[in-house]
């Protein structure tokens, strides 16, 4: 068995990692750490996890995180690094913040404001060579939600050499993405019934974690307008895509660059042509779905991706760069079905 | 391996049911059937279950179910008794429809209608006796996802002598609970945002089964009455349930009747003094949270129960049930934990 | 042009307040208060309402409310008092708060642990004698959100002497009648697929005013258990209420009753049998739907209504008491019709 | 008085139509008719439109058509040319159907495959030039949701020479939008906690609608990608609209020009810096907002509007459009604040 803690566990992130390793066959949860929530009951912060519910949160410190297997990080951004330094080599760190997931430190001066702390290897097996990257790693950076819906989406057009350099994301997420601080406007009252895009003009902090991920995979700059916004639903991303199709570039051919790219992934799938992903046929679930079109009168590639942001886009998909690193079967202990409707 | 069927799949029922059967490790599933929907890939009905994407629904029919080690049903109130009588005494016939509940043949046909079908043994295993009614059965009956929810809030309260005859039930509930018959007023831009009753002064067809299970256990005719709600989720009963308080009735022995009832329940909990159950937290579970109050000045036992209608109310019931008939862990296979926010 | 002034604007009710005064012909709006939000522009904390945009939201004193012939008082519980000290009598000061709407002082101390302040006419015109207690008054408490949906729903059978004491009510709230303040249990992503109650056992502050406004009509004491739910909608309350049929009760009689009842009452509807009513239908709107029905196998009058809390349920029933107390016509200024779907 | 009948009345449109036309002080309402619903009381098909639930829908025919002033119709496309044929030049015709809103047979019939039936004054009268074309007209073509939200939110751009011609368009909208017959796809257990898309690609029919009216403004062809998006609330569309920014443009630039285009716009209303536009904020409101960004690593203009799709998207815009062509005030009987939370 892998023993395994999760730090800042009374989170929507923790609590979906909880979630999964409960469920995961070769796993048994360790510490589970909380800050403000220290000494608060587990079933009183996250009644969803009844097995959970007469454990007590404890102090994330580096005494109760030691003499784990794996370390999960859910801490807010600038915490994980003096977490990870106080846990040995022999550890694998697992960090679900933005910490190490750019590689370019004056990028993340830009956007965070603060020193970079560094970069691990990126949690999205899916990316080209993305698997190899993780296998043995004993520090893992687990991609944003948003760049995991929007690099799944876009990277075979990319990869495939069909795709321009002036890509369009419009992203509609969940409210668990803003995360479990009491804010008002993240009211039910205010948001239900209601939509509204933020971070408007490229300020959120998921742009340059997508166009390092299109500009690695296409080997060039790749511009991107991205936009996300908030719609009354507690989970799920839809990521609408889109780039310049290059000359030549053919229904056929897109198609063809979409199915090579996820033939043998167990967690994206390429809808038949005429269905659309739904974030609801996703919820609680690892998966992806993506359709992809050719619109030719506007001249651009458009695909559109749905995942869970808590499970495909945190803790599924740190769950499963786990069982890469680890050597474990890829799919183990992640669900597959979505709970629908 | 237990080899399943499930007949009537696109509907909600069966989409929950091939979602649980899908990750209880010790059954297959074969036949997957449905009426109108026959003919059409899973994949395009139930978007959810990706691992059965590429079947095809087939036609519900003796000759597809044969076969089988267990049989699900979920098919319109009717029609369960005519297929059941296709498949041989070997086979265990759960039904997740209405025709089997109800010991009284008159109260049947007062609210459905039509001729009795019979009665079979019925699948809330939490009841006194429960369990032993279920144990080697070849035919169970699933009950109605209120009765789950109200009998299993009430129960205790009857079986301890501590409440009078006199229940009142409200019971919101999820529109998955109304079916997925397109009908004007599910729409979602009629639910959203708003709250309605249906069924009101007792007319609808779970009272004389909450009646049934609440009298059997009160060893005496209890009056219930019942009016069911429709709010804007997708999943859950909330059912508010309260009768009067018997003489000498104490907020001790109160909770000491309901923490003694459910001691040794896997999916039932007594949450503890000063939290509530919400829907919310057992999204996708089998689970049923419970709280019980002692309203002096009123004079009622009020106790709230929590379930999701299509999980501990329907599928993951049958599945329990299924278990317990074969002999399997009873709770094998079976979510513990909601999947929240 | 009747001078108004709102304190406490910034809130939910004090922005529907707002809302309904600018659709009003005969008022103008004069000071808008606010305390932590003192300062900011309003068109930032309400920005629906586009026509105050550019004001900004000054400090609740006396100095700023003076000089107003109406001041809607939509303040914390036990500030109003002394707000209201310093407006003199020729000044209509309309109370959205609790503090003066109980008649008896050892209810208040017990329910809000805190002197009472006194009791003002109470602002829910349609129940006995009701208009007459407002005609030219100087001082108003406006009825709770959920006392005005349960006493509609329940006044005309104890009225008619068809109804016994041993009331229960299961009311569902949106969530904004649980205020702004910024609350975990509130967010969105908490309340949204989520429905629970809470104040179960009859700890609610508003048990006791439905108490004492049925026991009013009554002519004798009325027990209640009240219990009230939060499901996931920003606005409205379904209440679902029932008392014992007194002997000789048919449905005629009862449905006699109701239609006298409300036969002249502009913002009260009963509907018509076979129609239930739903919150969606009276968003934004002062009326009120009933529905009424006869048990006979539980022996229980069933009532049920619907209302939007911030409308019907606070700002439109207090823009209609203050149309009352002027000696304006009743309607003015309020709307018949919801914003549906 | 102005009198009015509404043909199509028992659908959503109808009953937004309906519901203003009540507010409108210089307008009484006539004939209201319907399909398949003509004889069935107002009060159970629109059972928020109090008012008028006495009132029964009658058939939709000349003959209940003829001798109003002004006639709306809410049909099924293509059914508006042989109602307006029998309707003399008198009456005044306002369809808010698809059939007279574009200029381009052959655009027409590539995206709704039947006859042009002709091209009437465009209902935008915040385009240039756009109150002239309908001051006295008889007839109007009232736009798309969809077109009336991104034609606000880009020709500023487009007039004032900032934009280039590769429009990208994701466009959020409530389900209302999808009109009130029954799908499978549009119940609640459907769409409420799940986003999708739809008419990916290019193929939704109001692409040629934007493409005409982004062009007659830049004063050549613009390529719009336009994909709208299903999100799980009843009413609203949140555009999220960009365009490559000219060489020269500047935020300064950029915002002045947005400035000047609504400046004495009584319904659009461009927001602070720092503010974004929700569709919460304007949902039962005529109103618009706007806010506009400069993404300079993106090189594009991103500008987002929300509105009501109901109200600014059809009915609302209808009845503006109804004050300017007969001369009344423009905002006369129009709400202006938003129904909110």
């Amino acid at each position: 068995m892998v023993r395994t803690a999760v730090a800042g566990a009374s989170g929507y992130a923790g609590g979906e990692l909880l979630r999964l390793l409960l469920g995961h066959p070769d796993v048994e949860i360790g510490a589970v750490t909380a800050a403000s929530n220290a000494g608060r009951p587990v079933g009183e912060v996250q009644p969803h996890l009844a097995p959970l519910a007469g454990r007590v949160f404890e102090e994330t410190s580096p005494q109760v995180l030691a003499g784990h297997d794996v370390v999960f990080l859910a801490l807010p951004h600038g915490q994980s690094a003096a977490v990870a330094a106080e846990l040995g080599d022999g550890t694998l760190v697992i960090d679900c913040g933005a910490d190490f997931r750019l590689e370019d430190a004056g990028e993340w001066e830009r956007f965070y404001g603060s020193a970079h702390a560094g970069t691990w290897p990126y949690g999205l097996p899916e990316l080209p060579g993305g698997r190899e990257a993780l296998r043995g790693s004993r520090r893992i950076a687990v991609p944003g939600c948003y760049p995991t819906a929007v690099s799944l989406a876009l990277f075979p057009a990319y990869a495939a050499g069909l795709a321009g350099s002036d890509a369009v994301v419009v992203a509609a997420s969940g409210t668990s993405g803003a995360g479990k601080a009491a804010k008002p406007h993240l009211l039910g009252s205010e948001v239900m019934g209601s939509a509204g895009a933020y971070g408007v003009g490229g300020s959120h902090r998921h742009t340059p974690e997508i166009v390092q991920n299109l500009s690695a995979v296409a080997g060039r700059p790749v511009r991107v307008s991205f936009t996300p916004t908030l719609v009354p639903m507690p989970r799920g991303i839809l990521a609408t895509c889109s780039a310049p199709a290059l000359p030549g570039v053919t229904a056929g051919s897109l198609r063809a660059a979409y199915e090579k790219a996820f033939a043998d992934e167990p967690f994206v799938h390429l809808l038949p042509e005429g269905r659309q992903p739904t974030t609801g046929a996703v919820v609680g679930a690892n998966t992806a779905l993506v359709q992809v079109a050719l619109d030719e009168a506007a001249g651009r590639i458009v695909v559109v991706s749905a995942i869970d942001n808590l499970t495909k886009g945190t803790a599924g998909g740190a769950v499963q760069s786990m069982n890469i690193a680890l050597g474990l079967p890829e799919e183990l202990g992640l669900p597959a079905t979505g709970v629908a409707p």
